[in-house]
């Protein structure tokens, strides 16, 4: 296989680099038996207001479309669920980890001397909290946030943040999601795309596959890197 | 309070006008003990679908968007389906029955004088063989289908074929669904809009209300005809 010439690694943050299994745990602990049916719901939910918002141009920060949906997701579970609780399960969101392969992963492209940026639905706090909560302070070159846009995935102008920033075509850049629809978006938008499927889902049904799979985020090393730098 | 001077009634088409709970019986009655979990699914995965093309300019009529929502929510719940029941279901979609209210509520209106019309995600023919299919040929001045335009809900260019098609204001028009998302859309779009929440469920937190709720679509009556002709 040749080897592609990459200008730049882009990755989607939560799910791909950032662990939310701590949300869904706390959810469990705070609402003993409902914790997944809640956490599901919620991550559905976010999904689908930044969709609607993102058709019919009603920006609001992902974080607060994050708390929108936690509070609607209670009242369809008919979970009572207080300020303190509330605040809490929020603030998961400020103390993320990285999954047990990624900062070994991200510092063997950083020493390779790849540019890495982040492409994500978040607010640019958001993410930033998440990066250094992680231990990847330093890490990258671009850190693009829906915030500059005031659009979501899988809309043009957020991907084309990415371009931008890297001063180089499309498909130059390997756009790495462990959402499958965020795969196939950035697949649509003209990416080199890469799918970490953690879970071993099937691919959504949407007329176009990622051209990468892999189950981990080191799975992208070999399609990088030289063998002798892994 | 005064009686709004609306020039035209305008229905979402599935769950509003149509009942798709044979869908669930018969998913039911194919995969015992799945049913309900696949119904769900593949409900969502139909929307998920639309919002996503929608979003990256992908179009694709309806009724394949459904058909590869039904085959991905099989494959996701490890479910076999043959090429018998795959027809099965989808033929369904050809014989909806209307919910009970509904013929009597349309012939009132009709019988007052007030246009009405329907526009829907579905491809005209799918909602044109749904109209028959309930009985309820000949009531309706407009079908207005995501065919024309291209696109899905809650994007602009799909509602604005209504105040195209009846020449008039969008405010002008009372829209009417039974999807919580799509009554806010139609809010958003500047349509009075009336939500037909049938399973009692909160409203999504979007930032917008429908100016109107019912449980039933006859509930729209007392807001449109003068009392005498209910």
């Amino acid at each position: 296989m040749p080897v592609p010439d990459f200008r730049a690694i882009v990755f989607d943050a939560y799910g791909t680099l950032f662990d939310v299994h701590s949300v869904a745990s706390l959810a469990e602990q705070l609402f003993p038996g409902r914790g997944e049916a809640l956490s599901m719901l919620w991550r559905q939910k976010q999904l689908e207001y930044s969709w609607l918002r993102a058709m019919s141009r009603r920006y609001k920060p992902f974080r607060d479309i994050t708390r929108d949906a936690l509070i609607f997701s209670c009242e369809r579970l008919a979970i009572a669920l207080d300020e303190t609780s509330l605040q809490r399960l929020m603030n998961q969101y400020s103390s993320l980890s990285a999954f047990p392969e990624n900062l070994q992963t991200l510092r063997l492209l950083r020493q390779a001397g790849v540019p890495l940026g982040i492409l994500s639905n978040g607010n640019r706090e958001m993410i930033e909290v998440s990066v250094r909560s992680a231990g990847m302070t330093g890490l990258f070159d671009h850190i693009l946030s829906s915030e500059t846009v005031q659009t979501f995935k899988t809309q043009d102008p957020i991907y084309a943040l990415a371009p931008e920033a890297f001063a180089c075509r499309p498909e130059q850049i390997l756009f790495v999601s462990s959402n499958g629809w965020d795969a196939i978006g950035a697949r649509w938008y003209g990416f080199t795309s890469f799918w970490i499927n953690r879970a071993g889902l099937p691919l959504d049904r949407l007329d176009a596959a990622p051209q990468h799979q892999g189950s981990l985020l080191s799975d992208i090393l070999p399609l990088v890197l030289p063998a002798s730098s892994q």
